[in-house]
């Protein structure tokens, strides 16, 4: 078994890339001889690999890189239909791909998934020995330490102990956490925010997620319920929601209720419809790109003046990351952030595939067996 | 010197009350012998003392209790006029206090802190070798590190070296805070909030702070920013706030804004006449009050949907605790946090007085000084 110091070497070079050994000693501040035997120990486990020499003022040193095929973790999305699964390699890389029919059965899914990994396994071409962990992204509320569900509407779930019945039908060990906080740590462990250790991911598709890095770990909340900014409320008496408040941030600026607007203006669904149709003047396309723009940017400005992050993404599941929604966007965070600190946030769009939620589930089973995240 | 187990005995007896060997070895994860070594450091120190006797299923056992003279702090608050001084010992209660006048020139601050040092120990009382550090309260963003004042417009500082000017002059270990970190940290601590790991404590004086802890410790933010809730946007194109935007939270719910408010309305200002007006029926005052309320409130309910705190605490400078801006406050936080979630929250008001930010600075002396935050 890894202890923590192997852990730790291993999330190092994972965040910055290939360290020395003296490299290694002076940030993790421990011997030169501890540091000799943890890395031989790594070496001799096959999870690091001698690689780029370093010439500086003393004796010239190799830097340690991971090794990818040391390890592979199965990353499960139930916030798609159909469910997709995603293998990942140690350095984050998709392996091999896999679907499996949505369901809200938790037996069903459990079954499901492990005749997925029986599919995985079967070629031969990932040994099962090396096989670590299973993490399943789910659209919902966690308790990740039980590995219990506590609530998704999504799902229509109450306190449903997924991970144990999944690593019951795999054999696996199984780590389950809120889907946009899988997103975020697949973000920040893999993906364009490696490196970055204070750190909001927000998705917006059908609804909206949100995903905080705090000092290099997920912030979950005190009941598993941080990053809910969907309900947020951002036009106080505004729209009726499903969660039984008015004006939620998920009325105005998810993909669905941009969709909800463009079809009481009888204009074509879409954001790439929208887009395009303001872009030909369209005063309703326009309104309704502006309003959720804007809904969401003041949120953001929100929650930057609340928890001054380093960096935000917004990942856009639907139409253009440079179109008149992300203008909006960017324009009403600048507006609303302290004029000291707009110009220091570091804020970028990204496009939000489905496969990056399976990706981002993955790295949970990284993260919590691998990196002791 | 102290070293990181030793603090982190001292932490958990002081979060929790005393604690037996046995009950610490659990806690701390370390053996039986290490930790009988750990104690026995501490008993001769002075530090900690055995009190209350355990039964359980074992041999009895001695419950470790903190000495709450064998170490004192220096708190010098630079919240107020004139600036407050306040002598705390290890269990955050005051000892002595001082007044010093109020000042911006970071030099006079200096000689001013040194004064009130020598005139602490100049009766006897309190041996130098026991003042752990001075921890200093400011409004404004600091660099808590190297201990540098980043920006303070009510100071009108820029990048001012305090910390290292306090130190020189007083030849005392010298930290320095955020003021409404300051703040969280002391309720943290030794107040209200002593125990909760996940908390926010909210300050409404003639401006609004706001301090968070989250793992046991202040979450600055990556800027030193984190808690500017003052300059969040709560009325999109409202009312032009000193810091150039418009609708910030500042401009709607701080004393001086409903001060302000009063004065338009020809009614008496301050919190406790408006409420007292509004009693009576007059419909300007009980107007005020709900927009004051109400804006602080939607704040509130947008950080408890973005971060998820355990428990908040708004303190507030003036007028009654439980008048109609607090029950406006309150009916909005529980009106704009998702259902699910605003059953849990434990929100509560309490007074706020000047002495409780120099308390705060002290606080943060011992924080840093001994419990290692």
């Amino acid at each position: 078994m890894l202890n923590d110091s192997h852990a730790h070497i291993l999330r190092l070079i994972n965040q910055s890339g290939p360290l020395s050994r003296t490299e290694l000693v002076s940030q993790l501040g421990v011997s030169k001889a501890s540091m000799s035997a943890l890395a031989a120990d790594l070496i001799e486990r096959g999870m690091l690999t001698e690689g780029e020499i370093v010439y500086g003022s003393g004796r010239p040193s190799v830097r340690l890189a991971l090794t990818p095929a040391s390890a592979f973790f199965i990353g499960v999305s139930l916030a798609s239909d159909p469910f997709l699964v995603r293998v990942t390699d140690l350095s984050g890389t998709v392996i091999t791909t896999a679907e499996m029919a949505a369901s809200t059965t938790p037996e069903d899914i459990a079954a499901g998934i492990a005749r997925c990994v029986d599919a995985i396994l079967a070629d031969g071409a990932i040994d099962r020995s090396k096989l670590a962990g299973i993490g399943i992204a789910i659209p919902g509320i966690v308790d990740a330490r039980s590995a219990v569900c506590t609530r998704s509407t999504l799902l229509g779930w109450r306190d449903v102990p997924i991970g144990a019945l999944v690593a019951q039908a795999t054999g696996l060990a199984t780590f389950i956490e809120n889907d946009a906080n899988a997103l975020a740590l697949g973000q920040h462990l893999f993906g364009d925010l490696r490196g970055s250790d204070a750190c909001t991911v927000i998705s917006v598709g059908d609804g909206i997620g949100c995903g905080h890095i705090i000092g290099g770990e997920l912030h979950r909340g005190y009941r598993g319920s941080a990053g809910e900014i969907a309900h947020a409320t951002i036009e106080p008496n505004g729209l009726p929601c499903k969660c039984g408040k008015r004006g939620c941030l998920d009325t105005l600026a998810s993909v669905k209720a941009v969709a909800n607007f463009a079809q009481e203006a009888k204009l074509a669904p879409g954001l790439a419809a929208l887009d395009q149709a303001a872009a030909q003047g369209d005063q309703a396309a326009i309104a309704i790109l502006h309003r959720a723009g804007a809904a969401l940017g003041l949120a953001i400005s929100q929650l930057v003046q609340i928890m001054d992050p380093e960096r935000i993404v917004v990942a856009l599941g639907e139409g253009p990351i440079d179109g008149l929604y992300a203008r909006v966007l960017r324009q009403t965070v600048d507006a609303n952030v302290m004029p000291d600190g707009a110009k220091q946030i570091d804020f970028a769009m990204m496009r939000l595939d489905q496969e990056a939620w399976a990706i981002g589930a993955a790295s949970v089973a990284a993260g919590r067996a691998f990196f002791r995240l």
